[in-house]
């Protein structure tokens, strides 16, 4: 696999689209200037190429395994993790005092969109100790942070998320692990926890678990339960290794791809436990993190896209195969090979867009304080997820397509992309689950955010009328209807209404926003250039998807419950 | 892997959507009768269920490998192949005279889907055999039908197709293998094929290669190609085997799927081989075949559509996770799962339906002689290829995300569906082909064939009118639009035009097919029952896709060709 960064396209999108610098006008992103930024995704860019990319196909081809109760990793997957740590890639975001970069979540996730592009197994494992760091950071007590985040942010040691049991998956809250008081401050916890990532690693000296588990006096549900930090070795106050805790991994799964990254089934036997946040508040601590750790699988999503474009655009730029009709030249001069290849250019250029501009809303939330910009960022994270990650799994397919029989074949590496992004529309909240969230938490305000994000692609494609008036209009009348949509979804009183056209809803949503992206990219050009041609290929072609999405959308709950449980089965 | 073969499906498709029994109006079918065909369809449904369906993971565990140059088939696959052998499933539709059943290849389409749906990988063996066989009952010479198909039809060879080449894949014409005359009127054989299904079979006595190859005199390009028949071993006149042939496996293929169908390199050093056709017509020859065979792979996307969705189903209606607005009972009550089995359900049928309305247009032309016939079949098939297996993929697809994170552990067999059908897309012609044959071939009789077929569509939905007027309505109204549609592509003159936007016509073709077919399925029903809650939610949440289709249809090649190489390496 070869994979360039693309970097010149974060680049854009910061200083065109969305107008990252903005965040230096805040306070607390006053110093942030070109120059970093820039650095910083050369050198991630250049990680991403070199370090990377050479040890994708490790993963899938030598799996993590488990021996005598401990992983052993991938071939080149401690040295590539080794680059990853020295090189600050964990904590870009992480707070300065404890050893992070401190740069905006912004610039983060166009660095881990280049590491999960490269080896999305391995990018895991930080991944997962960027939300643990993070709700640390927020909900940790001096001394926990003093005493863990230094070594999470260095990656000395690994972080995961414990969440998951066989009964307890989208419904958390039927969680049976059980958490008991110790008489010296610490917890006890019992239970067994299913599909947690890089639940051990054996390139790290210590893994720290984050896990849901319930008190004795927890409610049912989810309010009554806690969040706890639970490491593999017990460390003194000094941080110095003591003695083993009492879990274990009990077994790794076999799954369809990410085989380098190790979903194991964990076993706590009263481990000692330390309380993250208040008891009986585990959810909301567990929310911290979960909501930029969506938002970064989004960025998986778009990573992947990049890195299957980039490696069927090879392909069919050195692949002959019958006369085009630009000549005796490679595939790509076909017809139906290029729909193939722009498509999935222009898609991954949306979904990356969609996914900046999360990302800089929630920075802005943060250094501003400010309500509407929390909206916004409540507002685009699930469609930035759900989009993304369904752009992932699209691009990767037609990865596959592009070329041909040598896209079944693995050696290829084209089925390795989709196998490895098919499990991100399922975790960190399935996209069913973050659709519904779209169309009931995040409409609670009435539509406000919503609509605010409809007024504003409808003033851009207004002013856009006077250099790029067909692309504008048929922008302008994309939003109407998607405004019309919302209007539904929001004058549906029952719930349920909303959730039998909620992904449908999402979809329309994220392909409408997704050519507003395309329309200012287009607008950004003072000739016609390749972003305008790009945009014309997604306006023209793949925007009248909408009508499809948002019909589905508004049909309501009836129809779909007139089935009986007789006609599925007949 | 529980599976219960929908032959009930079958039937209803047959007597109320395609009208199966007009066949017996005909001379060549005049004995065929109703018992017979549902006597056929049970035990093909018992033999799949029973047999078949419990070693489909023996496939993907314990894939084909290659042993001292012989292939070792995955375990049981003997075992279930002999009783697909010994019931007379491999030959159907072959020649009675020759030990076949003489049924029409509408059922054999019927028969086959169950086998995909139970076991893909070992179905193709037999699937690759009855090619073979009807190349030969049609090109064989006396003396070759009456060595070599009793031993096809039994099953006690096995035929596969010898097409692709590294340099030749869907560019035939390409192929460098060569053949020379022999003095005893055989010829001689080198050269080197790839992608060769079954190339090697341990549970027959023989393996039969059909294999394109150019005579010394052959011309350029597909005009020069001769079809020889090439036997693994060399038989007596009499079929007693003898020595074996210059020939042999060089490898096998690592898939993404189909790990129980060994793909070989095959090596050809002088192999002996005997003309079938005439000679330089071999590419005819192998059309014969082909065409039936594509819409056998159009099959396979119905087939492991109908296996997924009921194993989707199966996994719906037992596992509990939260409460459902319909209480506290399976995940089918919440109304996204409800939603995607739904759209399982209904592509299925969509698929199917057209699937079989093709093959009974391929047996009315056959057993009729009548050019509306045959020009129907023709305008079907690559929709029913490309429908079919684009259906298997997305309802695949739907059958992960149904299971949740259990969907990407394979342990669940939700993902094999994924794996296997991936390949349907590709193989017989991409799908991207089959859209080109569409909007080329198909259409050089100036779009008689697509507007015979949209007339019908409408005259229905005209009828259909009095007892369910909404949906005739909007099929009527969608089916107008694809009659524009069909009027641009018609009256494009440069192909590339009709290139440009061929994938999402046909696209759009099925989809309102499909909402054919539903309608009539919904006006089968005196009342309205599950036929009409199916058809409504297909009508009223799918059909309107079908804007966006042919909306991307219609575009041209201009915007396509705009963007430069260098747009697309930005």
């Amino acid at each position: 696999m070869t994979y360039r960064a693309p970097t010149g396209e974060y680049q854009f999108i910061f200083d065109k689209l969305i107008n990252l610098m903005q965040l230096s006008k805040t306070e607390k992103y006053a110093d942030l200037d070109q120059d970093t930024i820039g650095a910083i995704l050369s050198e991630a860019g250049r990680l991403s190429e070199d370090v990377l990319a050479p040890t994708r196909r490790n993963g899938d081809l030598t799996p993590a395994v488990l021996e005598n109760g401990r992983v052993r990793s991938s071939p080149g997957f401690a040295e590539a993790f080794q680059a990853l740590a020295e090189g600050g890639w964990i904590s870009t975001s992480a707070d300065p005092e404890f050893g992070g970069m401190g740069l905006p979540f912004t610039v983060t996730m166009a660095v881990n969109e280049m590491t999960a592009a490269t080896n999305l197994a391995l990018q895991l494992n930080p991944l997962l100790t960027q939300g643990h760091i993070e709700a640390l950071e927020v909900h940790g007590t001096e001394q926990i942070k003093e005493l863990y985040l230094p070594k999470l942010n260095s990656g000395a040691w690994n972080g995961t998320m414990n969440l998951t049991e066989p009964q307890a998956g989208s419904d958390v809250g039927a969680l049976s692990t059980r958490a008991t008081r110790n008489e010296d401050g610490t917890y006890a916890i019992t239970g067994q926890k299913i599909f947690i990532t890089w639940g051990d690693c054996d390139f790290t000296e210590n893994t720290v678990h984050l896990v849901l588990a319930r008190l004795p006096d927890g409610g049912k549900g989810t309010k009554g339960i806690s969040l706890f930090l639970v490491p593999r070795i017990l460390p003194d106050e000094n941080g110095e290794l003591g003695v083993a805790n009492n879990l274990k991994v009990v077994s790794l799964e076999h799954k369809m791809g990410i085989h380098g990254s190790p979903t194991a089934v964990m076993q706590y036997d009263g481990a000692t436990g330390w309380l993250v946040g208040q008891e009986h508040d585990g959810m909301k601590c567990m929310f911290t993190m979960m909501n930029n750790a969506r938002l970064c699988v989004g960025g998986q999503g778009v990573g992947i896209a990049e890195g299957a474009y980039q490696h069927a655009l090879a392909y069919a730029t050195e692949r002959k195969q019958g006369r085009t009709p630009v000549g005796e030249g490679p595939i790509i001069g076909h017809a139906d090979v290029r729909r193939m290849l722009a498509t999935m250019k222009a898609e991954t250029f949306a979904a990356r867009a969609i996914a900046l501009e999360s990302a800089l809303a929630i920075d802005m939330g943060h250094a501003t304080g400010q309500d509407d910009w929390k909206a916004r960022a409540a507002f685009l994270t699930p469609i930035a997820k759900a989009f993304g990650t369904d752009t992932g799994i699209k691009v990767a397919d037609l990865g596959i397509q592009v070329h041909g029989g040598m896209g079944f074949i693995e050696e290829t590496g084209a089925a390795q992309f989709a196998r490895d992004v098919r499990i991100t529309s399922i975790y960190e909240g399935t996209n069913g689950i973050q659709s519904m969230d779209l169309v009931a938490r995040k409409l609670m305000d009435g539509g406000d955010a919503a609509y605010a994000l409809i007024d504003e692609i409808e003033s851009f494609a207004e002013t856009a009328r006077g250099t790029r008036p067909n692309m504008a209009e048929q922008v302008w009348q994309a939003t109407e209807s998607l405004r019309e949509a919302t209007e539904w979804m929001v004058t549906q009183s029952e719930l349920n209404e909303r959730f039998a056209g909620a992904v449908p809803y999402l979809a329309g949503f994220a392909r409408v926003l997704g050519a507003h992206y395309h329309l200012k990219a287009a607008c950004s050009e003072a000739e016609e250039g390749p972003r305008t041609r790009l945009a014309r290929f997604y306006i023209k072609r793949l925007l009248p998807e909408h009508t499809g999405h948002l019909a589905h959308a508004t049909q309501g709950a009836k129809d779909l419950y007139a089935l009986s449980d007789d006609d599925f089965a007949a």
